[in-house]
């Protein structure tokens, strides 16, 4: 088996790494800061100020702010671009639409544990806790916040302490009331199926919040059910139900004194990649379709098999809202329920409706600050004691790792690996004394899965792996195993000694093997007393490019 | 030549009504009491509700209203629903969203003749002016309000005129301001080309508002283009980009330290009927794709062809904001520009979004009565006058015509027909008088334009040919001329006499002749002196279920 080698460093022929690029793309992308603002990004030229005959004329490596680069002189009009060779090789993993299926967790009811959720005025206070609760409505569709103050417009605080408040006929926020003797019938108290609200808009209210001022009735429970994960089974069940549902158009309707709202969209809306976006269903307000009668009948069987798949018992998680908690949800993604209750007490929630795109930017901004906040008090805290026996702190040891791949010329994801790779060993169930203590604490995955919060796979599985490398390069490579320190050979017993053949030859197969190997070796190398390493913050801005949108 | 048939009364086969109609479709749509709201129309039952084996038992004819209906009782529940025989027989033409091209009036500079304007206290005053600057909003993408004081934050009045304001990370409006020496400058004097605002918002606003306060600047002038029917022309002239365009999402994006957003959506939107819906285009705020080379060659390519098409000179309509004008425009179709300017002098608008469910809810509620108001006001006003030298008054005479549809059992389409079938006497530049002296006024024509603006061709067609019909009559009826009124065989000279063989023929021929026929017949008849006939009132139900949505 041979020997795996060190990543490459970036290829340094820098007519290859633009050869093949369209020059209307390039040049479009231009960094400088004549192209665009360097703060918002914002460019100031138009597309069309570009020269029909834009070519690439010469290309000469550069090195700015310590990272290879690129310069790209252009053909007819002489203008200069640099690109970081990081950026032209960026495959960027997060490319889509935060507002598809593909940047969410699908569930149902058995997959959720403990519901997310938050104390309001931890929300309040703390950006993480905040971060936490705007992330679980981005990616499990809502998260749930206790101990509102139960006064009447707290609805409108909570919106606003996310984003905007959305207006609509029924006014900026709307009362659902029961009164143990209603006087208005349409306060009732029957059990209504699962359904999103105002389908009849458009733009839909992407956003919808509950806020539970009173719940004394019997009965009267929530129920959500992620209406992505029930197209997606359709799609799965009955591929042409599916088909159905996502290309024909139905009109809602709602009218009353006041207002009188059309609008014409399928139950479940694609994105140009097919992959599902919105899901609309209200049987209430959709009104009558006019289509050829096959075409009804068509129609008809599919919205009833979703229909029918949306009632799945172990579709639905039921839970109680109490005065107090405000629940927060994806108004384009869950379907909402509530079960029938007995009038035996008043129950009184006040909803209003807001967004998700200031909802997303409210996250991207806490992310900002929180996500490197945190990571640097993971260093200045937990890190700053002992590592494991040995003469370094766990977070000079980390700093020296990240130091030691950025001076062999590592890519930026690699960096980071390297700075972030024992992250496992401060916040997971078993600590790094345990460990030395004989227990495994497994801090590879802990520290790959807290990561994984924040950075693509480019960055947590050399982290996930890099135990298993150690155990790797003992089977494989002769004289690793001796050179390990009196530490790590004692943990090696615990993560299970040296691989088998087996087990080597299968790690060697996977695909972040060569990368998690890089990072064993800067690991390895990082425990030397008194070396000088950088502080954190000298990587804040290589961590920050790598943070998911 | 045979004589044309009047048309034939509703078929009362009831069994042949329904019969090929789903059932699911057909028990959807009951409109029983205990079904659905009959003011809210929204349903009470689930889809899943109605039994898996549910088909049409009994069908029996019903007289409903004094109309014509069939009875369904369905099995195996026993329940019953009576439809009317008007709405199982309706091929709806407004089928269809009205956010997409289809139901727009797509234009260029040259097509539009005076901008559709209103002054702001007749906006304020009138239910009709505001119908008619909200409709051309809709229909054409833009209008502008005259007058509107020019102080700060009426842009937010003018929003809540006729919907609800979008707050942004702008906040709830937003100032675009050149001084004369500016500090900032961001607040350039460059021209901005033609791009629509926020498409890295999603949803985006919809509708934008742009609030002249102040412009003493040399220049500056604002420019609108039809996104819409840029897109249409591409669709025309390249259809392999227009498909590109449609199919790649791109990702736009907006960064400042306290928001940051990201949208992916194709710069053309199209509905699932592949209708032109949503046009976004803003170079400025577009981020890196990240796609095969060759696939962002092909986006290039068609980018390019786009945004050049886009700056076609007869596309670009262009005007000048004086102060106390607020322009209102559909931000999802409409690209907005500004021309460069000197600074000579200060320049200050105040900016809003708002939605267009929010506009189009508002123009429906106006809608219903301000169109039978503006119709019953022309039967209590201009239509009491004299009937062209007929025993009636003109009122009298379209009301007899209607009393004598309805008594014939002629669908409500015709009975509207007849019932306004001389409107065009009243608001035409040339009066019934003036007919009467010799010129003739085309009333028939003036008349279905009028109409055209609240019904479909059902009514509007038979109403533009009534004259033709009479001159046709003449032609191929033998005795029908002999049965003239003295008025009527006056006006038929001025009108162009009876047709000629080959006028007849092509009269025949068109689809709406016979329609046209039935109403003369009892435009003819309805000349009686003192006959009873039911007033305008009785007829407003029937009208408002024409009214176009």
């Amino acid at each position: 088996m041979p020997d795996l080698p060190i990543s490459a460093p970036p290829a340094t022929d820098p007519a290859a790494l633009v050869a093949g690029l369209p020059p209307m793309w390039l040049r479009d992308n231009c960094p400088c800061a004549s192209c665009r603002d360097p703060r918002s990004g914002q460019k100031f030229f138009q597309i069309t100020d570009l020269p029909d005959d834009l070519a690439i004329g010469t290309v000469t490596a550069r090195r700015v702010h310590g990272a290879d680069a690129v310069e790209v002189t252009w053909s007819p009009d002489g203008h200069r671009s640099v690109y970081a060779v990081e950026w032209l090789t960026t495959r960027d993993p997060a490319q889509g639409d935060h507002r598809s299926e593909a940047g969410k967790q699908l569930w149902e009811a058995a997959d959720l544990g403990p519901l997310p959720e938050a104390d309001w005025s931890a929300y309040l206070s703390e950006d993480g806790e905040r971060a936490r609760v705007l992330e679980a409505v981005q990616r499990l569709g809502f998260a749930l916040l206790r101990s509102v103050p139960t006064e009447e417009d707290q609805v409108l605080a909570v919106a606003r302490s996310f984003g905007f408040v959305r207006e609509t006929n029924y006014g900026e926020l709307f009362d659902v009331r029961v009164e143990p003797a209603p006087d208005n019938l349409a306060f009732s108290s029957l059990a209504i199926t699962p359904h999103t609200d105002n389908p009849y808009r458009d733009p839909v209210p992407t956003i919808q919040l509950l806020h539970c001022l009173q719940n004394a009735a019997e009965g009267g429970d929530s129920g959500l059910v992620d209406g992505f994960h029930a197209a997606a089974l359709l799609r799965e069940e009955d591929p042409e139900a599916f088909a159905v549902l996502t290309r024909t158009p139905v009109p809602f309707g709602y009218r009353d004194a006041r207002a009188e709202l059309t609008a014409h969209r399928p139950l479940i809306d694609l994105d140009p990649m097919d992959r599902i976006r919105e899901v609309r269903f209200n049987n209430r307000s959709m009104g009558t379709l006019r289509l050829p009668a096959h075409e009804l009948e068509a129609f008809y069987a599919a919205y009833r098999t979703f229909a029918a798949l949306l009632l799945r018992p172990e579709l639905l998680l039921t839970f109680r809202l109490e005065p107090g908690d405000c629940l927060i949800f994806d108004n384009t993604r869950l379907l909402h329920a509530r079960t029938a209750f007995e009038q035996t007490g008043a129950r009184h929630l006040q909803g209003a409706y807001a967004d998700l795109d200031g909802l997303a930017s409210t996250l991207a901004v806490l992310r900002r600050t929180t996500v490197l906040d945190e990571l640097a008090e993971l260093f200045h805290g937990p890190g700053s004691a002992d590592y494991l026996g040995e003469a370094v702190t766990q977070a000079e040891h980390m700093l020296q790792a990240g130091a030691l791949a950025e001076a062999a010329g590592a890519p930026a994801h690699l960096v980071a690996a390297a700075l972030l790779h024992d992250v496992g060993h401060f916040g997971g169930p078993v600590s790094g004394d345990e460990l030395m203590a004989g227990t495994d604490n497994r801090h590879s995955h802990t520290g790959a899965d807290l990561l994984a919060r924040w950075f693509g796979p480019e960055v947590t599985e050399p982290v996930r792996l890099h135990v298993a490398a150690k155990r790797y390069l003992c089977a494989v490579e002769p004289g690793y195993r001796a050179r390990l320190s009196e530490a790590s050979e004692y943990t090696l017993h615990v993560q299970g000694g040296p691989m088998n053949e087996q087990d080597a030859a299968a790690f060697a197969a996977l695909p972040g093997a060569a990368d998690a190997v890089a990072v064993r070796r800067w690991d390895d190398e990082a425990k030397e007393a008194d070396a000088a390493t950088p502080d954190f913050e000298h990587f804040r801005p290589l961590l920050a490019s790598l943070l998911r949108r």
